[in-house]
């Protein structure tokens, strides 16, 4: 039996230790939160900084391969563990380059992957040096995460709460739909994407509000998104699976906004409504096992399930029996220990083979459960 | 969050283990072998003897509710917990009733329900009276499992063989099909049933050789398969998951063979192959919640993984890379950790929309994987 080291001990975690039971594969966690979700599931939970060199490098030593559940990870570690023959997917330099959206940017620029026109900025004069650019983005290159360190800058006016950090500015897209394929690439080299899904985004939070797969799009769109992500993953000579997030503008161009190469927000539903799941697929890719159909069993909605307003404390759910009473919605909670305004406590998941049906039983669904803190 | 208690450590925990992770229900498993599946997957993994009265009994005195994965277990431990107030679903009764054959099928007359014919034996003396009745199946009242404690007496030559323990003799089935209905009841007195599926035994071991969703039958049979498995949860005032395993006979007769109150070797494949799974759905039975839709999304086929002639030792798998490849294959090992000839060590899933493809790839894997030991 494999043992596999994951960095992070989150949901993403949880998920794919879910699906690694049915492998038999040992999935060994490091975590730096003693209550994070996979604390009570994973053969060894081991509690530790992952951003830590020292850490993560005696954590890869104990493994027969490693992995990430996130980003946010000591990649000098994971490298020096690499050199010395340890399997580590993805790569390190992958998670390099897409650890700082400056390098992740370039690196399109430089593969001709279409992307949105784009400037780099180190302070405050850079940024005034470019208001011509404006209006636009502006995100900070690294600790940028759920929507932090992004915001517009319409112009000179904003230039006050301008971020002080290295950064880019990015030319604000006339958004017509948000668009994500998550696709998988095994040691073999051989290539799996899933239909691509469509986002819709909660203003107020900046969180996905929910996803609707397949997306409503023409075929030509769905083929162009699709061969987008194989370019993305093939340009980064990838193992595992990689998110890639893109828009399609009001002129039906496709541009990838950003990645993530790890099972991912947009891929929950796949559990429930697709052949196989994004986190059997993670694991068949980095284990170099043949990959998986991923086509859908049934169309599907995911709604993220928030920490309500105004609740910081323990977590307890609302809502739970009267989503469960609806045909076809399942839940999904990730066992996090303290909920706080708007973190992501779990996920819902309909499926409906009707997509009106469909959307009407999310409206039906939207805020129903959610994380409350109750007086004992 | 609610502490779900689970008498057996076994495979259907381990399944159980993976739905409960969804609900955020810690399960809490009492099994007396240290290496059993549910050994690295459960909040808590206890050792004990599921058959000893007093360690069942303080057990039940540490979990909100207390459910079973397999019926060899202490019911009067069960009867008094339930007496002092924890919700012990199975019931006791029910477990009770259904651990002995001979009260089972007497349980069927009584209530009507379509049953063979029988006549219960408690020695030789009375096996002798009831010579007209061969050819006829004996069945041990308990200690049967598996295949185990059943064989065919033809006429008074076989006497020689036959079982010295309290039996039952039932008159064989001209049997066309096997058929399994699961049904779930919550508290509430909703019930569900999954659709009816086929089950193909294989003759050298009588454990089922694979299975098929949705049964190739008349709708006239699935419906009464349907309707019989709601008249028997319902004569069984049973909440839980209960899979009821039917004859079709070759003149359209359909039968109750017999029940197992849990999650069920013939409802595996609801895992991928269905709307909501088995385990999902015995967890909201038994925590009273709404039951989920039970339809399918693809057709499915499931072949056990079995432990390979001539093997005996610490497991490992054959064929597990020659399976994934096949489009729709989906690999479930139970993580036990010896093997030995026919012992169940997994199970595949098969997903095709064409019954015909699908029945191909089952002949394309059949004991393509297996568990074996190899040296080292």
């Amino acid at each position: 039996m494999k043992k596999v080291g994951v960095l992070g001990g989150g949901q993403l975690g949880r998920m794919l230790i879910q699906a690694a039971i049915d492998l038999d594969v040992e999935i060994h966690i490091l975590e730096k939160d003693k209550t994070a979700p996979c604390r009570h599931v994973a053969t060894r939970f081991e509690i530790g900084d992952i951003t830590d060199f020292d850490t993560v490098y005696a954590f890869g030593k104990t493994v027969d391969l490693l992995t990430i559940e996130i980003e946010n990870v000591n990649v000098d570690a994971l490298a020096k563990l690499e050199e010395e023959g340890l399997k580590v997917f993805p790569q390190p330099d992958v998670i390099r380059t897409i650890q700082d959206k400056r390098l992740q940017k370039q690196f399109y620029k430089q593969h001709h992957i279409p992307t949105a026109d784009f400037v780099l900025i180190n302070d405050k004069a850079d940024l005034e040096a470019h208001q011509s650019f404006l209006p636009a983005f502006q995100k900070l290159g690294t600790e940028g995460y759920d929507g932090r360190g992004v915001q517009l800058l319409n112009d000179i006016n904003d230039f006050h709460k301008a971020f002080e950090k290295p950064s880019l500015l990015e030319k604000a897209v006339d958004i017509e739909k948000e668009l994500s394929v998550i696709v998988a690439r095994n040691e073999n080299g051989a290539i799996k994407t899933f239909p691509v899904v469509e986002l819709v985004f909660n203003p107020k939070y900046n969180l996905v509000d929910y996803l609707l797969s397949p997306a409503q799009v023409s075929e030509e769109v769905a083929a162009t998104a699709d061969s987008i992500a194989r370019e993305v993953i093939t340009a980064f000579d990838m193992i595992g699976l990689l998110a890639v997030e893109m828009f399609l503008d009001k002129e039906g161009n496709i541009l990838v906004n950003e990645v993530a190469p790890r099972p991912h927000n947009s891929g929950h539903h796949s559990i429930k409504a697709n052949y196989t799941s994004q986190f059997e697929q993670h694991l068949r890719a980095i284990l170099n096992l043949p990959l998986g159909e991923t086509k859908i069993k049934t169309p599907a909605a995911m709604i993220n399930i928030l920490g309500a307003e105004g609740h910081k404390g323990v977590a307890e759910y609302d809502g739970v029996e009267e989503a469960l009473a609806v045909d076809g919605a399942y839940i999904h909670l990730y066992g996090k220990h303290l909920t706080k305004p708007s973190r992501k406590m779990g996920h819902l998941t309909i499926l409906d083979n009707d997509i009106e049906e469909l959307k009407n039983k999310v409206a039906q669904l939207k805020g129903v459960v959610k994380a409350v803190t109750k007086s004992e």
